[in-house]
């Protein structure tokens, strides 16, 4: 277990197995020291952990904890690409979808469920560049999808 | 005229022309093996193939071939950059928007379209990351609008 | 003052105080020559200059003008970043999202407004790729945000 995987122990949080992608994609791509990985969502062993958009089945502080589950699954992937999550360098890009009724406004009080956890196991190296926006659908209705991309060695 | 488009005749498509922007930007950008290309919607030859939400005015069976347009379209802009589809060494990204209605949770079956085609044509190499969401509105009422990043050499 | 920035006010616009990020993350990430900027609303000085849905509370012609405030506050994150402006060698890639009622289909003419304005200070290193799609719901409510990706050196 490398010291990013205690870190999540000491969290009281654990490494979901890897998500089976939806359709006829992969869940990541390696170019140089770019991982890509794809989208993610509010899924846990199969099944949804926060469905419906905020605002009418989730609140803020729910959507925040759906967030959290994105960023378990987004790092699930990357340690299936690299093998370990201390190869993990630095998080260049966070995108986060947030299902959500129309006019919502708070998708970043919702995202930081992603962030705030990426920042708690990787300190500075963790800290990214993001955009946030509310959709009004996403796959399975689940309630957060975010796509990451990070610089790896 | 090169393997992967002798397999598109195969498979009874072909290229149409690259889509001429809607807007003060260019459909591609290359920096060091990236080629970043823009969003491309379900348009052929200037007139919209597919217009209108899934879930009202399109079903998850024709957002799919909505999807497989935009797919071309990507290509055409690919060619035009690299003067050859032969140069795609490996797709990275999809970004995938599905103009539906709100609720909608099929973004993924119809962003398959997409994806089907790109690794018909480019086996492992076409398989790519994904983020598939459900939008309220794309450019002219399109159906389907990609986005894709991909590696050339 | 570089050119960029003597240009800016050659046009009546001056650069903003680079945006904080309403949340945990950061203004910005560079990995090799690329640099990767947070989406930025159309904010000023802390306050919205655009708020609420293209359709209803805003225009096409002053949702061009909120993207261009979006581009001021991206070329701020850039300076932030870069300490000059004349270190930006190209715009890569912009994402655009336009809070918009549903089945809105004017969002390339929205997203011009900082397609425009790039293109004026830059030039053809201005150029990018671009996609543009309507979302149901922004930070803040604001009726624009653009994510872009560049080159630097």
């Amino acid at each position: 277990m490398d010291t990013i995987e205690k870190k999540l122990q000491e969290l009281g949080l654990a490494l979901p197995a890897p998500a089976a992608p939806i359709g006829s994609y992969v869940p990541y791509r390696m170019s140089g020291d770019t991982l890509y990985l794809s989208g993610v969502l509010s899924v846990r062993d199969g099944a949804l952990t926060h469905a419906g958009p905020v605002g009418r089945d989730q609140t803020v502080e729910s959507g925040y904890a759906a967030a959290q589950v994105c960023a378990l699954n987004a790092l699930a992937s990357a340690k299936a690409a690299l093998g370990s999550l201390g190869r993990v360098r630095e998080i260049l890009l966070v995108n986060g979808f947030v299902n959500s009724v129309a006019g919502f406004e708070q998708s970043p009080q919702v995202i930081n469920g992603a962030s705030d956890l990426l920042v708690k196991l990787y300190g500075e190296a963790g800290k990214h560049a993001r955009a946030a926006v509310g959709v009004s659908g996403l796959p399975r209705n689940a309630t957060v999808e975010i796509q990451v991309t990070l610089r790896f060695e």
